[in-house]
């Protein structure tokens, strides 16, 4: 881990104004994509001078938001643009050190908002990468060639098989508790304990244990899944990747290219090719309005395929997903996202069609897949998120109303507008292909005291639902009428408004989630919830404390009461 | 909800220096416990000038610890006093008023500690309430008989049947974050979500509405389970309650006596009937040494009756629920718990045989029960937890080993000692009676990776294992002979001593509970580790925060940044 900082919040690098979730593989700095048959291999090679602010360097295969951002557009691509591949290698280009993890000097001088919505991109990442295997098949395998330090090992834990080079010294360890007193908190406490599934004893050994276990004991302990000597190492990875990839019936297929998206941003706006973003700074929201397709769906999944990254489900879930991840770290004031929407119903749910059709379709299956993370991006959004239902709206199979804490649904036509009233329509995409990460659809989880609510609503697919119905049916908070629509709208985002930040996430976190619980969701609940209280405590970020203090030599002073 | 208040930590009332967890009917403040046949009446009646600490009054039903403590032996009472009882009914000793919830000024005015302190003892109150009805058939009936707000309305949420009165103004509320912008963290959101199945966006709309919900709209939002009108309150009360406790057969149960602990409690150290604490405060250490019995169990269920609460089983667990609570409440310096125990492990072996064989009768029941609800607390006890096992030691079929973070084991006999060489041994106790609150029973938790292991422990029941034995069979964390022992444990335990006590407690709630999450284990991890960041955060604790200003008339400023 790189040397620790004594400053406050920091300035992006290069006299940026806003984080860019953006990239492709001919901007990265910090890793390296390569595709052979159906191997990826995916090097991290972080450039010391790339971080995303100023003040720190990226030593070590250190890591920051900057570098993960990468990352995860490298899983991305590998998604949609080699679909052939079925295996891929992740390993460092640095000799004798695999990562050391998230760097504390970033750590150290980024404001607390933005060490907790970084650890939740990360983990969003990570969960990714597990998200590949089980649900594509497609076999991570992370090659530790040295250290592999807190997050660096973290991120190994993503990985389906880690091999651990047999060297004497290289070792996994996870020493943010005795160096830093915060958490291994990118997933490592659960990944070890519910996926690794390490005894809880050696776990608590381990994660105390500054220089981490080498050899033998690592594989002893499930920390690794081998440990292999060096000059074993190279033919080993290659052996395993084969292993992993099988015998790949993909290696045929063809990508798509994931063209830069149609965007333009503003002070107040932000414009996409399928979707608006509006921002009204005074009242602290943010309005996303989507729009339905324009275009029939394709007429056969080659035609999909020729429309590529242009197709209307997978364009406006790239550029959904882009909107939130720029509230999220760039708009930090925004209290509340309201969602609406226009276009033609029938045209989305024939969309819909279209993508359940071809559900065999790894294009189609991606795209799903994509929709299903991004929607789990949505939930973990800590935003009141509102959907607003209103004439010439096309929310129809799709999951944000109910992704959202609260929807409004306008009764009738509005007077002076002659939109028709307010439709929504169910598909089939509301009963399965989106779970949350709870693992439950949102409206199984909405309708947890009756599972019968869920067949009532699943009998009406493809009807058009008129706000008294829907309402009937659970499906939208409350169903207004033109006399009361504006007013009450109004009050309720004022009031929103108006609350405790902090308390309204807090909540949120706690009522989105009915019902049982994941590895994925305990990872943004029980740790992550732990995590954040840590990182405002005086013993971890306190003048004296150990992050403050790491590298300069002084021991940290710790309030020693237990709480 | 009483006024706020603005100083810092408080005194004990009266003088009192420590935090009392025994009392009994006849010295309570706040309740009246009244059986009458099988359908036993709580009254709450806090008494304004009865609180825990100096300088707040507990006006209208707002409870403290204090108000809990006893709640929580009331329950224990009719456990054991009173087993013919099968219905409880909890309600107001107050006009127009059930309880309104945690007193703020106490938590305006508690430390960080003891405000998370407070919430985990009233958390596992409010479990111990749910376990009767699920493990004991005693079902628990609330009659609201006016506002219920925030903690208030959370108790109502443990019974298994709420009654509300319809009068035009009587609510159910959850105002802490309108209010004071914290959760509703003692058990509320999830139970609102997981218990009472509340949709979410019905129960977004309730935890942000100060005034509640009341009427037939708390019905249809399953708020509460009915609503009856003023005049007919009382004998629909009592109906509820005849018809839950059904056709009892339990009506001629004899119960036991809880007579109060034989304990004396000195600067450093404690002494009960089978246990010994021992601080060593320099060290922040607290050492809990269990007796095994000194006399083979009784020889019939009648000739255990006669025992009463002198039967050791039951002894021990009321005296170590003390020394834990003591340490929890008490003594927030100490780091770590050092489990150690002495005797005869065929005697203690002997004791859980007999518990097994008469385990349909009630007492036999209760002390298992008694025993979860111990173990679980240990569970959640936030202190570092090692098991030492030395020869004389007699843990067998006990689960504290299980429960630690890691347990040290002691190969052979030790120089100029003449006992013989520690063993441990298992018993059906390991296998099923007390599960922790993830529902896994602590090996099941322990072997995650493994089952296979479980069933290898469990063949070996009964066998009196030896260090290597142990720790072949994963049940111990090190075994080290006579030569390493005092170095490799003082070492550890000042290496613990030495950490962040924030960073402990969120490693080892994370390590503790791998697996599955129940609603009582989302409870202590989702919602209270939330509750504790937002416990910490200034937009609720700070000078300008809502629960500081709360009653000034002045309104709270807030960060408004979302994190």
């Amino acid at each position: 881990m790189a040397e620790a900082d004594h400053s406050g919040p920091r300035n992006l690098a290069n006299g940026k104004t806003r984080i860019d979730f953006q990239t492709e593989p001919a901007r990265y700095r910090h890793w390296k994509l390569a595709v052979d048959g159906d191997i990826a291999t995916l090097t991290m090679d972080v450039d010391e001078k790339g971080a995303l602010f100023e003040g720190y360097e990226l030593k070590l295969n250190s890591y920051d938001l900057g570098v993960d951002i990468e990352l995860a557009d490298a899983i991305e691509r590998l998604r949609f643009e080699h679909p052939q591949v079925r295996a891929v290698v992740l390993r460092s280009g640095k000799p004798r050190v695999f990562s050391a993890g998230a760097n504390i000097r970033m750590l150290a001088g980024a404001t607390h908002a933005h060490k907790v919505n970084f650890c939740k991109f990360t983990n969003e990442t990570r969960n990714g990468i597990e998200d590949f295997a089980e649900n594509s098949g497609v076999v991570t395998i992370c090659a530790i060639n040295g250290t592999a330090a807190g997050g660096g090992y973290e991120l190994a834990l993503a990985a389906d098989h880690i091999l651990l080079v047999d060297d004497g010294s290289s070792a996994v360890s996870l020493p943010e508790l005795p160096l830093l007193a915060v958490l291994p908190g990118t997933g490592g406490l659960t990944r070890v304990a519910d996926k690794r599934k390490v005894r809880r004893d050696h776990a608590d050994v381990f994660c105390t244990t500054e220089e981490g276990v080498k050899g033998k004991r690592a594989v002893e302990w499930r920390l690794v899944d081998e440990v292999v000597p060096g000059s074993k190492f190279d033919d080993t990875i290659m052996a395993r990747a084969r292993e992993f990839a099988g015998n790949s019936n993909g290696a045929s297929r063809q990508g798509i290219q994931l063209t830069p998206l149609t965007r333009t941003i503003a002070a107040d706006a932000a414009e996409y090719s399928s979707l608006s973003v509006e921002f009204n700074r005074a009242a602290r929201l943010a309005t996303i309005t989507v729009r339905g397709p324009q275009t029939p769906p394709p007429a056969s999944a080659d035609a999909m395929q020729a429309q590529g990254a242009a197709f209307w489900p997978l364009r406006l879930a790239r550029e959904l997903d882009d909107a939130i991840l720029n509230i999220r770290l760039n708009e930090l004031d925004i209290a509340a996202i309201v969602f609406k929407s226009s276009g033609d119903p029938a045209a989305v749910l024939a969309c819909e069609k279209f993508l359940d059709a071809n559900k065999d379709h790894w294009l189609s299956r991606q795209i799903r897949n994509l929709w299903k993370r991004v929607l789990k991006r949505v939930d973990l959004t800590s935003r009141s998120l509102v959907t607003l239902i209103e004439p010439g709206s096309c929310f129809a199979g799709t999951e944000l109303a109910f992704a959202s804490d609260r929807s409004y649904m306008l009764i009738g036509t509005r007077e002076g507008d002659n939109k028709p009233p307010a439709a929504i329509a169910l598909s089939d995409a509301n009963f399965g292909p989106y779970p949350m990460s709870n693992g439950l659809t949102r409206l199984a989880c909405r309708f947890l005291a009756n599972p019968a609510d869920v067949d009532a609503a699943k009998a009406e697919r493809a009807t058009m639902l008129d706000a008294e119905r829907a309402q009937q049916l659970g499906l939208i908070t409350f169903a207004l009428d033109d006399i009361d629509w504006d007013d009450e709208v109004r009050v309720f985002l004022e009031e929103r408004a108006s609350f405790s930040p902090d308390a309204l996430t807090g909540m949120e976190a706690n009522l989105r989630f009915a019902g049982p619980e994941t590895m994925e969701s305990k990872i943004f609940a029980r740790l992550t919830a732990w995590q954040n209280w840590i990182f405002q405590r005086p013993n971890a970020i306190g003048e004296e404390g150990a992050l403050k203090r790491y590298g300069t030599g002084q021991k940290p002073v710790f309030d020693t009461k237990r709480v």
